[in-house]
């Protein structure tokens, strides 16, 4: 396996496609072999001159050049289309996240993958990702328990959007923050019953338009439905210089744990995240499971895959022995 | 899959084997087929009498009877030989735990499972297992960074064994507890070089044999090589109802820590145990990689495997479809 380099596409190019680049360059047995973008490839400028940026409509004219395509669009407007249009033509990674809509994209995918003789690995990241695979182990080895997930400190995209449609916001940017006393009541081993409320406060900074009425934008926030209604939320105001001094950053992170007994002992599993960059390190996810997806591919696989039928293993460059010897 | 109920078969009747035991009563798929002792198997009264005691010396005549064999014995004296012995008629499932002689054991039990078209899963449990999987996986996906494993706080058998060896001591417990300044340091991203005397210090509780020179016994302990020697040990000295009231337990844990970079942001990931019964969990990772050897087995695989071969879907009872729609 060592002696082929794999050699990768990058499948559109904001905060994930250029966190590929970077960790591919962190990777000898890797090389990006293109970046593909829906933009005028003249206008992308890489640090990387020897790196082809190609016209993403003509993907499939390169399918000979590329081992394997990580898509890097985003999950709502590019990779419900993307996803299945470009596992005909590539073995393909990518981070799709709508959780409730995982069950038709990967039947898309699935189905066009397959046609193709292609694999596909899809949801892959760290939620949906290696947070999915500690809910997963948890219930698992200890069946009688409770799974608690806790997201935060971290920046939520989601949630940063529609504070920005409220009528009166210019820009501004969203916190998820999980309760320290709920975390704590959990890793106590006490399986609480948490509602919405108890998990995660909501944390929201706020750059006004001229004149807006900020007791109004403050009310249309809070009382939000999906988004705020049901969390205790806090708004700041701040200037635009604050705005993008303190909050440029995307900082995530969160816990799994999995609160469970044997007979009458508490066994607590726990995985967290603690990540200055989100997107760095959901590209970082990407890349290695791309290593996978090519060996998976090269073994004769086909079809659709989540993170749930890739063995650890095949997310290292190392050998097997190598590993056994090393790591175990 | 799940309409046949994995048939499971534990060789020792030890603490991993009264675990296991339990820990199949928690799988509606699967159930005790039968425990194999060397001891007189009418000696050994279980809690459930449907669940047959059979003589681990005959064990081969149950090799239709029995799917998957869960080996129970320890790693010193008992799997170097049933490892390999049990391969030949059964797919295993063991806790092989000799970090150091992981290649040769593997190589063993590959060669006997592989000529007898059995498969074999080494090595299972928390380390190694769990936390070897969390070590390849923090190297794979930050392959910048560095990798900290801390033990305990928790009982050390070895350790245990090793002060029980000192002239005067009659009985003890030694625990293993990492330093929190080193943990501190390695969650905050610091990267630290520890010696092995920072990252943890160890406690010893200890009964006098009548007469026993205390000062020497503890100088014996802290200054013992290889266990003592290289740590900051307390020895304290406690009687024998103490010990009993207060040390019976064997709980244990840990963490894994990956702390790495991706451009210039530091990310860390974390997995953390806390148990309270440290062969009571070991069980409960041996019986759901059982699950997973018996499907690798019926999917036509052969030889041995580590958890790094084990793909995280396979070990749990539900399907793949129902797992990503819950859990993913």
């Amino acid at each position: 396996m060592a002696s082929h380099t794999i050699r990768v596409g990058i499948a559109g190019y904001g905060n994930l496609g250029r966190g590929a680049l970077a960790a591919l360059a962190r990777c000898p047995d890797m090389r990006p072999a293109g970046v593909f973008t829906r933009r005028d490839p003249a206008s992308l400028h890489l640090a990387d001159p020897a790196v082809p940026v190609l016209p993403l409509d003509q993907a499939e004219a390169y399918r000979d050049q590329i081992d394997v395509m990580i898509l890097c669009g985003g999950s709502k407007n590019d990779l419900p289309a993307q996803g299945p249009d470009l596992a005909r033509w590539f073995t393909t990674v990518d981070s799709y996240d709508t959780h409730a809509r995982i069950p038709q994209y990967f039947k898309a995918v699935d189905a066009a993958a397959r046609e193709h003789g292609n694999l596909s690995i899809i949801a892959v990241g760290w939620d949906p990702g290696l947070f999915s695979i500690q809910r997963l182990m948890g219930e698992a080895i200890l069946p009688t328990g409770t799974t608690y997930t806790f997201w935060g400190k971290g920046l939520s995209q989601g949630h940063s959007d529609a504070i920005r449609r409220v009528p009166g916001v210019r820009a501004g940017v969203q916190y998820t923050i999980p309760v320290p006393e709920a975390v704590e009541r959990v890793r106590a081993g006490e399986q609480p019953s948490l509602s919405t409320r108890e998990k995660h406060r909501r944390e929201c900074h706020v750059v006004l338009e001229p004149g807006a009425d900020a007791r109004a934008v403050e009310q249309a926030i809070i009382t939000m439905p999906d988004y705020f209604a049901d969390y205790d939320t806090t708004v700041h105001f701040i200037d635009e210089a604050t705005l993008v001094q303190e909050h440029a950053g995307m900082p995530h992170g969160g816990f799994v744990i999995r609160s469970g007994q044997t007979v009458a002992e508490r066994q607590t599993m726990e995985f967290s995240l603690k990540l200055d960059s989100n997107p760095a390190f959901t590209s970082s996810v990407l890349v290695a499971y791309a290593r996978a997806a090519w060996r998976m591919k090269t073994a004769g696989e086909t079809g659709a895959r989540t993170v749930f039928d890739v063995a650890p293993g095949l997310l290292s460059p190392q050998s097997p022995e190598a590993l056994r010897a090393a790591l175990l």
